[in-house]
C-alpha cells in the first residue's frame, strides 16, 4: 500500500493516527534540528517533519530529497505548533518514522508553482511538469466535471449519447479536412470530421429523437492564436422541435452547468436578432456585461457642413461614463492611434467631452454649436463627466471599429467583471452571404440550415436579390462576448435541400457525390429536426473568465500545429508510405 | 408544437385528454368504416383511429398514408375496445381529428421490424432505416447508458476524464497506424492513436493521479470479422497503486455497470494465473459459465502401447455429461471431422463412453482395459452416461484444439446460458514472447508493462532464457470467454524501460525517437502507476449476450473498412493532394 491518505485530507481530528502518504516533494527546509518537507499530490500538500536528534539517519536522508522527488512517508499525525491557515492540512504535520524514495527527479526546468517562471514553449515541451501546477490541474478537473454535468443533464432530458465515426468522407467545401489515406482501398482517403453534422441528422432520420455527443472535431486551418486543429464540441440534435424547444433545452443545459460547477444561478437569456446585435453593438456576439450601446447619428449630425459625417454611410457613437476629467488630450490621442492601427483601421476618432463645469469640448466644435452637442449628448443619456466617441464611414467597417472601441473601453473601465456572466441568444441570422470575390453565396451557418418558414417559398422561386434577404432559423448562444454555441433548424425536405445546394454553387453531381446519402435519407421519412453545438474548450475558458482555450486542453498544439512534447507530426517510414501508395513531393520554392 | 406526448407514454389514465403525437407510420389497417394507423417513435407505438362515417375527408387522407410516412396527429385519447396487452400503450387509442403529413417516405427497401428481411449490406447502406428498428435503437441506448454509468462510477472514485490528442506520432511497432498528412509541416505525418497509452502514463507523471477516458482508438489492420478500424476503449490509469488496488477498483466498476444497467449482482471474480487458465481450459480467456475442465493424462495413459499417446507431448481430455446415449457413432464421427477442419486441425478424437448399462465403449479399447478406462473416468469424475473426449499432440496446439472442443460442447449442451455471467481475472502473464519468425521478443501486453517485482533484477541482468520466464504485472478481465479488459502495472523507471526497449529490439536511437518524451518524463519524478483499458464495444456486446460488436456501433465499417452509407473512403481532389505534397502511386500487379 502506497498510501492510507492523500496529501489533502488529513485534519486535526486525525492527530494520533499512523498514516502513509505518497507524493512529490514541493519544498524542504532545515530549521535547526528539524527538517520540514512539503509533499504534494493532486489533492493538496502535507507537511512532513524529521528530527535530527530523534532520528539522525532518517533526517539525513530527508535532507537529501530534491524538488519533485517521489516519496512515500509513514508516521504519526500530530498537531502543528505553527499552523498554516491557508492550507486545508495546515493544522497538522506527520512525524515521519519511515521514508521511501519511490523515484528521484532531475531539477525541473521551471518552478512547479501556481505562477511559474516557465515560458510557453518550455511548458509545452515539459507538459507533464506544467500539469503538476495546481491551476492547470484545476482546469482539467473543471473540464471533466463540466463534461459529466453536461451528460447528466442531457441524459435527464432523454438524450442518447451516440458515437459517430471519425473515419468519414472528405467534403472539400468549407474548412479544409484532415485526410487519412486508406491502405485497404488504394488511392482513397478518409477524412476526419469537422463536425458530426450529417451523421447527427442521419440519426434523426433514424428515429433516435434526441442525440448528443461530446466529441473531437478536426479542421486543417492556418492556425491563428487560440485555434486548435483538434477541438471538442458538445454536439446535439433533436427531432420534432421548433426553435423555442431548442432554446429552452439548451438554456436549461447552460443553467445546469453554471449551477453545478460554479454554484451560480444565471440571469435571463435575452434574445436579440442578428440585425439588432449589429445595430446596437456592431457585433453578432456582444458582451452584455455592460451597456454602452451604439447610438446611430445619421439624422442628427448630417447636413451641418461637416463633410466627414455628411459623406459617411454611417455615423455612430458610444458614451463612456465618467472619464471626461481623467482622459487627457494625450489619452485621447493614444486612443485615436490605437483605433488607427491596421488591425482596426479607423480613420479618426471624434469625441465630445461633457465636462464637470458644464462646458462641452469636442473635436467637431467648429461644425456644431454647444447646444447641438448637448442635444447630441442627450441621445446617449450623457451626463456631466461623460465622453462620447463617434466613428463614421462605411456601415460594416464603422460598426466593427466601434465594436472594438466599445470592448476596449469596457476593459479600461473595468466593466467586464470577472465572475459576472451575461448570456444571450442571437437569432434570425441571414441564410446566405454573398461573397463578391468568389461570386457565389456561402451558407452563413452551414448548408443544412433551414430558412425561416415564412421565407421558404421565396427561397424556392425567388431571384438573386431575394436570396440575400432570406433569414435562417439559426441561433447562437453568446456569453460575455464569446460565441459558445450555435445551431439551427435543419432542412428535412429533399427539394429544399437541393435548392440550397444549387444556391451554394454545387452542381447536381457534386451534391450527389458528397451528400447523396443525406438527400437519399430525406426521401425515407425525415422528421423535422434541429440542433446545436457548443464549443466545449471555449465554454470551459469562458466559464473560468479566461481568454485562451489552450489552458483547458491537456495536450494542445502550438501555432504550427505541432505537439512540442512528443514532437509530432514527424516523418514516417518509406514502408508506411509504400503501403499507402503515396509519394512525397515537396516543391522547392 | 409537434407533440404533447411521445408515442410510448399514453395510458388509460390519459383517456379524455386531447393530445398531439408525431412519429412514423408503422402500419395501417382498414376494418370496415374504421382505419387504424400505428405511429412509432423511439419511445413506443400508439394507435390512431379514423372513422369514415364521422370524418370521411380525414379518413380518406389517413388511408393514403404509406409505411414510414412522418405524421403529426391530434385527437382525444380513449380506451380501446380491443386492448393489446403486449404494448405499453395498448389500452388506449387516439380518436384523431387533425392529421398533418410532416414528410412522405418511399417504400423502405426492407421491413422496419424487430426481425428484418434486410441483408447486411442493405442494412448498412440504409443504416438510417436499420436504426429505426427497436433492437438496434435499444443497443445504442444501452451503450449510452453504459458509458454514463461508467463515468458516474469513475467520477465517484475520484477519476478525472481527460481528453488526450488524436493527432499524435506514428510508432511503427505493433499494429499499423492510420496516418494523417500534415499540410503545415510538409512531408510529415500525424498518426491516429492506437490507444492513449503513453499519454495516460504522462498524465500520471503529471500528477493527475486517477485518469480515465472513453475514447476512440484506431488500428489499420486487415479486418477480420468483428474487428473495426475505429473502436472505443474505457481507458484508465492510476498512480500509487499495486495490482490489488486496480483489480478492486475495476471489479467495482463492472459490478456497478451490471447493477445499474442490467439490474444484476455479479458473483465472485475468481482469479487464475495465465498458466492455470491454459492448463485447465486451454485458453487465457476461459468461459467459466460451465466447468468441463481439462484433465491432463500423460501420467495415466502413457506406456500402455498406444503410440499416439506415447509420442504426444500432451494427452488431455474433457468430460461431457450425459451424452453417452444420445451421441451416436455418426455424431461422434461428425464431431471428429469438425475437429479435423483446417481451422482447428486436430488429427483425431479419442472418446470413452461410460454407458448407462455400466459398459465402456472407446476408440482406444484395444489398448486399455475396461478397468483402466474406468479409472481414467474417475479422474474426470465421469459417471454413467458421460463421454470423455481426449486429444493429444504438441502441448500448445492440443490445448487450443481441446479449447475449441470444450466451447463447442458447451454450446451444444446449452451450458453457455444467456443471462448468466461468469467473470474472472487472469493474472501473471509472461512479460515477453519469443517470436521464432522475427527472431526477437515481443511484449505480451505492451512495451510499458512492468515485470513482477521479484523478476526485476533477473530482467536487468539475466540471459536470453531467463527472459522467457519473466512474469508481468499484467491482468485481463474475462467474462463468458471474452476478454473485455486488460492492463498492467507500468514501468516507471527509466533504466528498466530502456532495458525493456533493448529486449524488444529497439535501438537506442529508435527508442529515443519514438518514446524519448516518456523516457524523459521518467527522469522527473514518475510515480508508480498502472491501469487498464476495457474494450467498450465488446463490453456492450458481452453484457447483451451477443457476439458481434457491430450491432452496438451506430455506423460500423464493413470488412473492407468501408462505410457503405456515406461511401467512404473515396478519392480526394488533386488540389488537396498537392497541398499535402502527396502523389498517389499504385503499383500495377
Amino acid at each position: 500500500m502506497y498510501r492510507s491518505h492523500n496529501c489533502g485530507e488529513l485534519r486535526i481530528s486525525d492527530a494520533g493516527s499512523v498514516v502513509t502518504i505518497s507524493g512529490w516533494v514541493q519544498k524542504s527546509r532545515d530549521l535547526g534540528g528539524l527538517t520540514f518537507v512539503d509533499v504534494r499530490d493532486r489533492y493538496g500538500v502535507t507537511q512532513l517533519v524529521f528530527n535530527i536528534d530523534e532520528n539522525p539517519e532518517l533526517t539525513t536522508r530527508a535532507r537529501k530529497l530534491g524538488r519533485e522527488f517521489v516519496v512515500q512517508a509513514t508516521g504519526k499525525v500530530r498537531e502543528r505548533s505553527s499552523k498554516n491557515p491557508n492550507r486545508a492540512t495546515g493544522d497538522i504535520e506527520i512525524d515521519v518514522d519511515q521514508l521511501i524514495v519511490l523515484n528521484e527527479s532531475k531539477v525541473p526546468p521551471f518552478t512547479i508553482e501556481d505562477d511559474t517562471d516557465g515560458g510557453d514553449d518550455l511548458r509545452m515541451k515539459f507538459r507533464y511538469l506544467d500539469i503538476r501546477r495546481t491551476p492547470v490541474q484545476n482546469n482539467l478537473i473543471f473540464r471533466s466535471k463540466l463534461a459529466l454535468e453536461t451528460r447528466k443533464y442531457l441524459d435527464g432530458q432523454g438524450f442518447v449519447e451516440i458515437e459517430t465515426p471519425f473515419l468519414i468522407k472528405s467534403t472539400p467545401e468549407g474548412a479544409r479536412d484532415f485526410v487519412v489515406p486508406s491502405r485497404l482501398n488504394q488511392g482513397q482517403f478518409y477524412a476526419l470530421p469537422q463536425s458530426p453534422q450529417t451523421f447527427k441528422q442521419i440519426l434523426m432520420v433514424a428515429g433516435m429523437d434526441k442525440y448528443f455527443q461530446i466529441v473531437k472535431c478536426f479542421r486543417d486551418e492556418d492556425l491563428r492564436a487560440d485555434r486548435q486543429p483538434e477541438f471538442t464540441q458538445i454536439d446535439c440534435e433533436m427531432s420534432f422541435v421548433h426553435i423555442e424547444d431548442i432554446l429552452n433545452t439548451f438554456e436549461g443545459l447552460v443553467r445546469h452547468l453554471f449551477r453545478h460547477t460554479l454554484n451560480m444561478e444565471l440571469g435571463d437569456f435575452p434574445r436579440m436578432s442578428y440585425d439588432e446585435a449589429l445595430r446596437l453593438y456592431g457585433s453578432d456576439k456582444p458582451d452584455l456585461r455592460f451597456g454602452m450601446q451604439f447610438v446611430e447619428l445619421n439624422e442628427t449630425v448630417k447636413g451641418k457642413g461637416f463633410s466627414v459625417f455628411d459623406d459617411a454611410e454611417l455615423v455612430v457613437g458610444i458614451c463612456a461614463k465618467g472619464i471626461a476629467e481623467s482622459y487627457s488630450n494625450k489619452d485621447l490621442k493614444d486612443l485615436t492611434e490605437w483605433l488607427q492601427r491596421p488591425q482596426i483601421g479607423a480613420k479618426g476618432l471624434v469625441y465630445v467631452k461633457y465636462q464637470e463645469d458644464g462646458s462641452v469640448k469636442s473635436t467637431i466644435g467648429k461644425f456644431y454649436t454647444d447646444e447641438e452637442l448637448l442635444a447630441l449628448g442627450q441621445k446617449f443619456g450623457a451626463e456631466k463627466g461623460d465622453v462620447i466617441f463617434i466613428l463614421s464611414g462605411e456601415l460594416e467597417k464603422t460598426r466593427k471599429q466601434l465594436n472594438e472601441l466599445r470592448l476596449e473601453m469596457g476593459r479600461r473601465l473595468g466593466l467586464m467583471k470577472p465572475g459576472e456572466y451575461a448570456p444571450l441568444w442571437v437569432l434570425d441570422f441571414p441564410l446566405l452571404e454573398w461573397d463578391e470575390d468568389s461570386g457565389r453565396f456561402h451558407a452563413m451557418h452551414h448548408p443544412f440550415t433551414s430558412p425561416k418558414k415564412a421565407d421558404i417559398s421565396r427561397m424556392m422561386d425567388g431571384d438573386h436579390e431575394t436570396m440575400k434577404s432570406l433569414r435562417a432559423d439559426a441561433y447562437d448562444m453568446v456569453i460575455n462576448g464569446a460565441e459558445i454555441g450555435g445551431g439551427s433548424i435543419r432542412i428535412h425536405d429533399r427539394a429544399l435541400q437541393s435548392r440550397n445546394f444549387d444556391l451554394l454553387g454545387f452542381t447536381k453531381e457534386e451534391a450527389e457525390a458528397q451528400f447523396g446519402f443525406l438527400l437519399g435519407a430525406f426521401e425515407y421519412g425525415a422528421p423535422p429536426h434541429g440542433g446545436l453545438a457548443f464549443g466545449f474548450d471555449r465554454l470551459c475558458a469562458v466559464m473560468n473568465g479566461q481568454s485562451s482555450i489552450r489552458d483547458f486542453i491537456a495536450f494542445p498544439k502550438n501555432n504550427q500545429g505541432r505537439d512540442m512534447m512528443i514532437d509530432a507530426p514527424s516523418p514516417i517510414h518509406d514502408e508506411q508510405l509504400k503501403e499507402l501508395c503515396l509519394q512525397i513531393k515537396i516543391d522547392k520554392m
